[in-house]
């Protein structure tokens, strides 16, 4: 069983799209994060869906959560005002490490040693620069566990 | 709006429970990770699904994941293999930090805080030691956006 065999479809966000429909997107589908491409669509960076949710607090209260409690709520209004007008690329933090990837040919383990090392919820399956698939955790047990 | 409102029902591991058995449960339901609690019922630990992925990884394949690639698959048997007659307590990391929750009462940013600060895919939200339900980083997202 190789990678390519168990990749997925997944919705993908191209690095142009407005970030308020890319933090949509993973509430609507209730993804383990997202896919993130540039606008040639190869795939640039998975970003974990708290690390989506991160976008949306402001960076006082990233500095001291405790400030969380005492200043104003966490509105549809204000996550508007947040994001409004900006792209995913201009919201989107600087990745620290390469994007979690894994070659088509790549056995289940392969993919697995890869997700757990990343802690990613989520892996893109790639040949050269193009986006195959995505293999999530879940997906992977199920497969792994011989529920295909 | 308070956690306790937000928060739903979420399939507990108690850390007593066969290991194998969680590690399906995560694949049949698809979920973002496991809370696991004591015997008694107290929320111990949050294990994202990348994690739960980790436990199927031989030890000198996550040393050197290049390794992945020449040995043999990660198959159904060799899973069972692997986690047989263990407990859930057995195969656990010891957690590196407190599990990531809120109370009852806290706020949504609270909770969005307390996610991207612990890049947990979910939270507990507890009363003591009194666990009453989780939120899903898609769910916070959801509730934030309005659609409830």
């Amino acid at each position: 069983m190789r990678a390519e065999q168990i990749a997925e479809d997944f919705p993908v966000v191209r690095s142009d799209m407005e970030a308020i429909d890319a933090v949509r997107m993973i509430a609507q589908h209730r993804l383990p994060g997202l896919v993130i491409t540039d606008v040639s669509e190869r795939p640039m960076q998975i970003l974990p869906a708290s690390q989506v949710v991160r976008l949306l607090v402001p960076g006082y209260v990233q500095d001291d959560p405790a400030l969380a409690g005492v200043v104003s709520e966490l509105t549809a209004d204000r996550i508007c005002e947040r994001l409004s007008g900006k792209s995913v690329a201009e919201v989107l933090p600087k990745p620290s490490r390469p994007i979690a990837s894994v070659n088509a040919d790549d056995t289940i383990l392969e993919v697995a040693a890869v997700m757990a090392r990343e802690h990613s919820p989520l892996v893109a399956v790639v040949a050269g620069d193009r986006l195959l698939g995505v293999i999530t955790a879940s997906r992977l047990l199920e497969v792994a566990l011989g529920n295909r």
